[in-house]
């Protein structure tokens, strides 16, 4: 039977040195946040199945897990006309659906600007595969109320920073804007009511390269000038070394006539963050190719790339419309969000903190109340404390007590009655 | 439809200020647990099905939120026999059974005896009312592979160092066996296939005192002898004050003849704890009639009392049989469990911490490089640093700031290009 008892389908334990580095890293996320003037918020895991099925979520809404409702009868079970009619809860798929609700249940108490930070799992009934879990982390930042671009500097520089607080090397981020886009794609000639089909092929960019991306929007029979035009900004030659993030650099990538206002506001989100945090860490760029696939965006759109990955390590946008729908009145947003299962992996930690863990190893005759005593005093004393019991082979302890990073251990004796006549050893590999 | 929105029933959102207050208090019990030698693991917050309802979680077990199968059709929705064919997962309702699964899942890479710290939600459908919530954060510690009373001893000690961590005064850790309270029943003279109906009675004596529970045992007319034997015990005046926790204090309590062996082992676990941790703090006591629900206890149980509450802060025991109804062979285990939203309204935290958070208040006109700048120049200065657009109505923004925490602030003026040019000002209550 051992062999058999396994967590659910796609879903994790995790054992102590994993759980271990997870907090660690969890901590510096959220500090990061903290600095940059973020409030952490928690809401329940589960939200009313309605409000999960209000068209908000997009494609993640159908891998809903649906809770079910209580006290059904046989009766009623075999009356529903379909399975969802039997479940009014479901966990939540994402945090910006909880927060919108969030934010209209709590406006009033919270400040006219509001800066949220949210740290939790979320549940998606995906097929599991290599690297997709049904149940993961997502490291979210928003900021509720601001429909200037300093809601967009804040968000970007902070995330920025983040990422060089954990200390992964070569992140990009890139930086776009769904009204540039279209803009774009009016330019070139697509009618607005193709604009949404056309991104779909666009955001394959990645994947496909320009000149896949090409042959599949004339597979789907896009009319051919615009095509054509379009193809003639994807197959550009990229600079060789990265542009500063101005207007002009911006103009020069997209086709003529595209919204000046919008390269504007655009050009002062990436310079600010340039500019303002220096040349360290992430990259920040203009990608004006970047879709970013949720329908619900509406200005600024970002996404951080990572050169090891080949997908990307989060992302996010302006979604001024959400709000609205769970209050009745439009709230500017915006948000950024770090898939922390892609994240954790690359981190390296240090081994700080890991001098003053100790072991006392004793007899089974030992007094217990000593034991206790001692344990009381090594630990006012900052250390972490571990008793054993001498087992028939001690050196199979020790390599166990290292290799869980204690780092001394001592013998307790009939004659151990304090700290002081302890004699510690170390644990280092010998 | 603002009003309308909140979150399910019985489950709660919680704002920065709450949010900020439990993470710190499960940072104290973290921090405190992980001093004693435990080590912190994770589960998913789902379990199969079956495993949930596996005869284990007690009454538990029937407020488990069941989870949805997937791609059901009406066709099968309408063939199912009762609500829960359409489940196979479910929302752990405590604990305790996720880690009697864990640990058959991955006993071959833990150590031979392992403790374990779980700090995590759980969910229970429960009628809502005041104090009891449907998602609720539990805070458990385990020692799985231990027969002696060491376990014991380590899990009672680290509950009250912890419990004294917090500040939580007056607190009292009832401790007795069920080994005890049976041998006890036998003394008396019930037969032993009436024992656990009788203790269902006595686990009422908080509530209705002894009287209650002596007419309560007429009424449900167990034999006159033992009820009147028993009643002698339960009536016996308590003493003045509390007696050390030794084998004669432990054969006063109860009836002569009752299970020596249990008694020194009991003794044992009281007085090393008493003993080794000294008269500060947590109280330790025998309660010679604590029950504790759960039916899955072998040996020692647990309870923590606190003066302002009618029901406890936490419990636990021994329970050597439940691992093994996942693995196949029996493991010896025990646990003590604290209600975290129990306790953490009991605990006063002090306003460490809150001397370096700055607001920088600026007009829309500021150069937002150089905010991004200054941030980050303060954020490095180990600051935590808000940005704010100057309101037109600047008080309201400060008084809301220093609600928040911030101690003070600085305005960004045009000729703001450096931390040393701005000018600080305190945002105490004036």
């Amino acid at each position: 039977m051992a062999s058999t008892v396994n967590p659910p389908r796609g879903m994790r334990d995790f054992l102590p040195a994993d759980k271990t580095r997870r907090e660690r890293v969890l901590g510096v996320i959220r500090g990061s946040y903290r600095a940059h003037g973020f409030d952490e918020i928690e809401t329940p895991v589960m939200e009313d199945s309605s409000r999960l099925h209000a068209g908000l979520g997009g494609d993640n809404e159908k891998l809903a897990f649906a809770v079910m409702k209580r006290g059904l009868t046989t009766d009623k079970v075999q009356a529903a006309s379909e399975a969802l009619d039997l479940a009014d809860l479901g966990l939540r798929f994402d945090l910006t659906v909880p927060l919108a609700r969030f934010y209209a249940t709590h406006r009033a108490e919270l400040p006219k600007v509001f800066r949220a930070i949210q740290i939790a799992p979320v549940w998606r009934a995906e097929r599991p595969q290599k690297g997709r879990y049904r149940q993961f982390v997502q490291c979210d930042i928003d900021i509720m109320g601001e429909s200037g671009v300093s809601a967009e500097i804040e968000l970007i520089t902070a995330t920025a920073a983040t990422l060089d607080a954990l200390g992964i090397d070569g992140c990009s981020i890139r930086v776009n804007d769904r009204r540039l886009l279209t803009s774009a794609l009016t330019v070139l000639g697509f009618p607005t009511k193709e604009h949404e089909s056309v991104l779909i092929t666009v955001d394959k960019l990645d994947k496909l390269g320009a000149d896949g991306v090409v042959a599949e929007l004339r597979e789907r029979a896009f009319p051919d000038a615009p095509v054509a035009a379009l193809a003639e900004f994807l197959r550009r030659p990229q600079p060789e070394t990265k542009p500063e993030f101005t207007e002009d650099a911006i103009r020069a990538a997209l086709p003529a006539g595209v919204n000046e206002a919008v390269i504007a506001e655009l050009a002062t989100i990436g310079h600010a963050v340039e500019a303002g945090r220096g040349t360290s860490g992430a990259l920040i760029e203009f990608d004006p190719w970047l879709v970013r696939g949720m329908g619900y965006y509406t200005g600024a759109i970002f996404e951080v790339a990572h050169p090891s990955l080949g997908y990307s390590l989060g992302g996010g946008g302006r979604y001024d419309g959400m709000i609205g729908r769970f209050l009745g009145s439009d709230v500017p947003a915006v948000g950024f969000s770090l898939g922390f299962e892609r994240l954790v992996d690359l981190v390296e930690l240090d081994d700080a903190a890991s001098d003053d863990q100790v072991a006392l190893v004793y007899d089974t005759d030992a007094d217990p109340a000593i034991l206790v005593r001692l344990q009381a005093e090594l630990i006012r004393e900052g250390k972490r404390v571990r008793l054993e019991v001498r087992p028939r082979k001690l050196p199979q302890l020790l390599d166990q007590l290292r290799d869980a990073g204690f780092t001394s251990f001592a013998a307790v004796r009939a004659d151990s009655d304090s700290v002081a006549s302890l004699e510690f050893k170390p644990l280092d590999g010998q």
